[in-house]
C-alpha cells in the first residue's frame, strides 16, 4: 500500500501532535497553548487585512514583520528569518546546518519531532542522555559535533539552562550550528539573545505559538547571525517562497507592537504555575522544576498513562508518551486558573 | 561566507518569485495574480475566525476544508490534501515520490522551480525539450522515469495538453508517480481528475492561489489515490504537523462555497485574455495559445529583455526569463480590461 512512495518515507514515523479533540468538549492541557486570546490588536489588524489584498501574494521576506522583530530584540532585520511556525524553522534548520557528515546531537529526552526531522532529511544524530533529574549534562554536548539543537526551556521536562551553559555549548562546538529551540522561553529563562554577538554559529528560534498565544496563525522565528539566516533564506526559498500569508504577517505584527499585554499574559500563566506546581507536590507529585508554560509531573502511586486515561474519562486531556524514562510523567499545560482547580479536583479523585 | 552550511545548499540557486514591489505603485501583470478580489464570503470568514480561537492549534488535518474539495470535486476526503500553497505541495511530492533511483522528468520550458526542488532534495532530473511550437512530445514522458511532473496548462508557455495526452502519461509511467500540476486549469484546460479512478499513480495539484484569487492566503491541494496522499501526509507530517492555519482554512473553505462568484471570475480573466492575444498579434506579436491566465507572447523586432524593460519604464510589470529559447518571450499576466489597455498602450509607444 506504499506503492509510488520515496524509499526513505516508507519506513517513516511521522510526528504525532497532541490531539486537537473535535466534538467534545475537553479541559485542553495537552499542547501547552496559551489559555488567553492573543492581544487585541491582532485581530483588528487580522481584520483589515482580509479583504481585496488577498488577491496577491504576500511579501515573501516579511520585511515589516521582520523590522519590527529585529526591534524588538535589539538586533538587523538580517538577523531575522520568519517562517510558518517554528516547527517549518526547525525542519528548514536541518536542511540547512546538519546535513553534513557529522551527527547532530540532541537530548534523549526532548522534543519528540527532532529525530522526526533528522529521519525525513537523511540526517545522522546521537541521542545524550539527560542527567537523573532531568537536568542537562553540557559537557557530552562539547566535541566534534555536526551540530548542536536544544530546547531552552527543555521540553517536556520544563527545566532550564543557565546563560552560562548555554555559552559553553555555543563556545564548545566553534565549528557547529548550535540552534537554541526558545520555544518557551517567556515563561522565565534566560534567553541566548544575548550571546548573539559573540557567537557566529549561534542560532535562538522562537514561536509566537506559546507566550503570544497564536497557535493557530502559525508563525515563528529564528535570530542569529546574518550568514545563519541567509542559510535559512536558501532553504526556504527553494522549498516555498511564500510561507507566511498576509493574515499572519499582519497578526504577528500586532501582537509584537503590545509589550503590556504580553508582559501580562506571561505574568499570569507564570503566577498559575507556581501556586499548581505547590499544590501537585502536595498531592504526592514529583514537580520538575519549571521555566516553561507546562509541568510535568510523576507520582509515586500512579503510572502515567493510567493518570492520563483517567483524566480523559474526567474532560481533561493533557499529554503521556510511552518512553523510556518518562512514562511515568504527564506533562500538563498551564491553563486558566479555573481550569487548573478542574485538573486539579479530576486528580484529587483519582488518586 | 557560508560557514555553518551543509554543503548541499551553498551551491543552491534557490527559486526567484516575480518582483512584489514596494513604494511605487506598478500595473502588475508578473506573478499571475487574478485582478479581481476572492469571494465576498471568504472576507467574513477570516473576520470570523480572527478571534479568541487563533490562542488554538489549528485541525493539522484541515477536515472541513478536505470535506468540501472532495464533495466539490467528487472524490473522497482521504484523496484530498491540503498544503501551505501549491509550491509546498510540489515540495513535499518530491520527498514523498520522487526520491529513488530513477530520474524524474519535466520539460525544458516549465515552471522554473522543479529544477530547484530538485537540487534541494537531492533528486535526479531529467529535462525533456518541448517541440518547436511549445507542445510537449508525450512519447518522450514514457518509459523507465522516476516519476513525471508536468504542468497542465504549461507555465510561462499556457499550452494545454488534451485528456487524451494526460492518460498516455500515467498510462506510460505505470510505477512511476504522475503530477499533474492544475495551477491554471481552471482557465480553460482539461482536468486530469476525470482519470483518477483509472490511474493510482496519478496525483493532481492545485492553487487557490489563481483561479480563486488568494495568492495571499497560501491554499494549496492535491487529489489522488489514498495511497499517493497518504505519502504526502506522511512527509507533511514529518516536517509540520499545521501547514495551514486557521484564517487559511476558513478563508479557502468559504472560496468554494461560492461557486457563482467563482465562474464568474474565471469567465472574465477568459474574456479579457482572448481579447489582448488578438490585439497583442495585430501588434506584431506571436502569442502561444493559452489555457491560462497569462499569455506568452514575443516580438520579431524587439527583444524580450527590451520590453520587459521598457514597459517597467512606464509602470508596467511583467515577467521575463534569461533562458534558451525563450529569451524573447514575455510572460504577461492577464489583469482587468483597464489594466491591459495600459499594457497596450506602453507596448504601442515601445515598438
Amino acid at each position: 500500500m506504499k506503492e509510488f512512495w520515496s524509499q526513505r518515507i516508507r519506513d517513516m514515523v511521522p510526528y504525532t501532535p497532541g490531539e486537537q479533540p473535535k466534538g467534545r468538549t475537553f479541559i485542553k492541557l495537552n499542547t501547552n497553548e496559551n489559555p488567553y486570546p492573543p492581544a487585541p490588536g491582532v485581530t483588528a489588524a487580522i481584520q483589515a487585512a482580509a479583504g481585496e489584498g488577498l488577491r496577491l501574494y504576500p511579501d515573501p521576506e516579511c520585511t515589516q514583520l521582520r523590522a519590527a522583530l529585529a526591534a524588538y530584540h535589539g538586533v538587523t532585520p538580517e538577523q531575522v528569518f520568519v517562517g510558518n511556525g517554528s516547527d517549518e524553522v526547525l525542519a528548514l534548520c536541518f536542511q540547512a546546518f546538519f546535513c553534513g557528515g557529522k551527527p547532530v546531537v540532541f537530548p534523549d529526552i526532548t522534543y519528540s519531532f527532532y529525530p522526526v526531522y533528522a529521519a525525513l532529511y537523511g540526517v545522522d544524530y546521537r541521542l545524550i542522555p539527560l542527567n537523573e533529574d532531568f537536568t542537562v549534562p553540557v559537557e557530552a554536548f562539547l566535541g566534534e559535533n555536526g551540530g548542536v539543537l536544544l530546547p531552552n526551556p527543555n521540553a517536556p521536562t520544563g527545566r532550564a539552562l543557565c546563560l552560562d551553559q548555554i555559552e559553553r555549548l555555543a563556545a564548545g562546538n566553534p565549528e557547529a550550528a548550535v540552534v537554541i529551540d526558545e520555544a518557551y522561553v517567556d515563561f522565565g529563562a534566560e534567553s541566548a539573545l544575548a550571546l548573539l554577538d559573540r557567537y557566529p554559529n549561534l542560532l535562538v528560534v522562537r514561536t509566537m505559538s506559546k507566550s503570544r498565544a497564536l497557535a493557530g496563525l502559525r508563525v515563528g522565528y529564528a535570530i542569529g547571525s546574518a550568514n545563519l539566516i541567509a542559510g535559512l533564506n536558501c532553504v526556504k526559498n527553494s522549498f516555498n517562497s511564500y510561507t507566511v500569508d498576509r493574515l499572519a504577517q499582519a497578526g504577528a505584527l500586532a501582537s509584537v507592537e503590545d509589550e503590556a499585554y504580553f508582559q501580562e499574559n506571561r505574568r499570569k500563566v507564570m503566577h498559575t504555575r507556581t501556586r499548581v506546581a505547590a499544590e501537585l507536590e502536595a498531592l504526592g507529585f514529583t514537580v520538575c522544576p519549571s521555566q516553561a508554560n507546562f509541568l510535568f509531573a510523576s507520582h509515586p502511586a500512579h503510572g502515567g498513562k493510567e493518570l492520563l486515561d483517567g483524566l480523559r474519562s474526567k474532560g481533561v486531556l493533557v499529554r503521556w508518551w510511552d518512553q523510556p524514562r518518562i512514562s511515568r510523567y504527564l506533562r500538563i499545560s498551564v491553563g486558566t486558573d479555573g481550569e487548573m482547580d478542574a485538573l486539579l479536583s479530576a486528580l484529587k479523585e483519582l488518586l
